[in-house]
């Protein structure tokens, strides 16, 4: 797929299709964010919904459930669960790496402070809990705890693995699988549950949603290095908080001692000087590491289109299957 | 009661009852809190439950379900899950406050950093979560989930409240029923409700565990103005927080002007000097606030007392009752 039709942009699309329920979810959202007592809350959270993001997940959970010819009400409520927890995440990940931009806006955390931050995500997380209980589904809630283990254990990895160079491609695919692919799968999975569907169709909508958010993920960390300011996030930010994702491994990898020294320097140590992202840059295309972690977000951007193939064509898996491949454009 | 009585520690009877199901309980939050990917996790939690505390929270719910005849083995899912929810609220707190001490040992985001403490938080939310879902009951959900709502409600409103001279002591017993009550009182009521016990005798359990908590938050309140090094609490944490507690709100309704300007020059500037905190003492002693403060306490743990009266006699529920006393016992 090429960037003409990836300009047409499938999330859109399949957003349109969706309209109705992603009114009734930005509506539930709205309300179930409000808080009686704490005006401080929807405060902060509008800030981060106004800011918008292009409501991905609950789109996706929204569309298995219709795939699987759900017609009860509870798609809705897990959906709004799923962008609730998303938003939970990403209010304790502005405190914890005292990041200054997210979605190209200033995060929640310098405009009112790092308390705020924690105690709101905990709001979040609570009403999220409280919203997939209402479903009644105990399979749901199986689904939903497990992934909300998997997302908190991602991030205290990414924390223990953050400048430490012997990291493996292994433990960061268990980083990536924790921050990112455990919620699309979930948010899939949980479509396909509660509209009662055949084991195979839900462990297909599984697997799209792990290999969607692998393929995520590798490209927003490639953005990181390669990216431009239209996408809102900072260049060299994982560098500068010394991450180690995906091109940082693979250059690694292939390093001389001289090389080897520069990323003890700046990655291990911290020891950051004028011109080092820039000589870091040098070293990641000197070893078409930007080019081999693309090509990883392609195979897996083709795992997810293949395990959706498994399922009945319809309008919303081709769009999903559009999906899969436009999250791989940004890259083109 | 009387400080003799006191010393014989009743919750250490309590748990000499429950011995065997708590042993089960520690043993599952061991098992529950290790993971295989993120060591720092049990890392930073053994270093919150070694350092003990009473285990209040857990044996309550034990308590509950033993009172109400139940034989099945998820009352220590549940105690797990209490004691989980506490600790990762701990760990939320202290990033928050900025706290020093917590138990008389220095607080986890010190030892490690404010994001282990965020992160495993999330953590243990996520796996006290798994817990309760383990045990099958959607009303044991309905309960948790909506007390985990109210806790983080409660921090918030604490959040917004703090340096505000006009909170009301409405809102202080707001914020106590959050931060506090809140988790004393859903711990009694699944202790009854997965013991399928009839529904006067669960909104008993619900009005003790509510009443405790309150009694038990004022008392803690108090002892930050009144306490000795023994309770492991600095004393004036909270008039360095600037924190509205009871004693604060009781002074500062009869203050005079010179008085309430000190107020305001303390608690909503923050402008505080040597000798500050020992003129707030002065005040508050000048003016009954913390003879008044205790009289609420005691009235706390009378209604906890009566609403256990209602219940069955047994051995249980009468440790029960002197537990309601030793909470103001520390403030005898």
């Amino acid at each position: 797929m090429g960037l003409d039709e990836a300009a047409s942009k499938p999330h859109e699309k399949l957003g349109a299709v969706l309209a109705a329920e992603m009114d009734a979810v930005n509506e539930l959202i709205r309300t179930r964010m409000a808080s009686k007592h704490a005006p401080r809350i929807p405060e902060v959270t509008a800030h981060l919904v106004e800011a918008g993001g292009k409501r991905l997940r609950p789109m996706l959970t929204l569309a298995a459930a219709k795939m699987c010819g759900y017609d009860g009400p509870y798609h809705v409520h897990l959906a709004a669960t799923v962008e609730f927890i998303h938003t939970a995440t990403l209010l304790h990940d502005d405190v914890v790496d005292e990041s200054a931009q997210r979605r190209g806006r200033p995060t929640a955390n310098l405009l009112w402070d790092n308390k705020s931050s924690v105690l709101v995500g905990d709001y979040l997380f609570s009403r999220s809990f409280q919203l997939m209980t209402e479903t009644g589904s105990l399979d749901v809630l199986r689904i939903l705890s497990n992934a909300s283990a998997t997302i908190a254990e991602g991030e205290v990895l990414q924390l223990t693995a953050a400048q430490d160079l012997t990291t493996s491609e292994d433990t960061y695919l268990q980083v990536v699988r924790g921050k990112t692919a455990a919620l699309f799968s979930a948010a899939t999975e949980v479509g396909g549950v509660i509209a009662d569907a055949p084991k195979d169709h839900v462990q297909a909508l599984y697997d799209f949603g792990d290999a969607l958010g692998v393929s995520f993920q590798i490209v927003d960390d490639l953005l990181d290095y390669w990216g431009s300011d239209a996408t809102g996030k900072n260049i060299g930010d994982d560098f500068r908080e010394r991450k180690m994702s995906l091109p940082l491994i693979k250059a690694l990898a292939k390093a001389d001692d001289t090389e080897h020294d520069f990323w003890k320097r700046t990655i291990a140590k911290g020891d950051q000087r004028d011109g080092d992202l820039e000589h870091a840059l040098e070293l990641l295309n000197k070893h078409g590491a930007l080019e081999d972690t693309r090509a990883e977000a392609l195979a897996w951007s083709d795992k997810a289109k293949a395990a959706l193939a498994t399922l009945p064509q319809s309008e919303i898996r081709d769009l999903l299957i559009d999906i899969a491949d436009y999250v791989v454009a940004r890259v083109n």
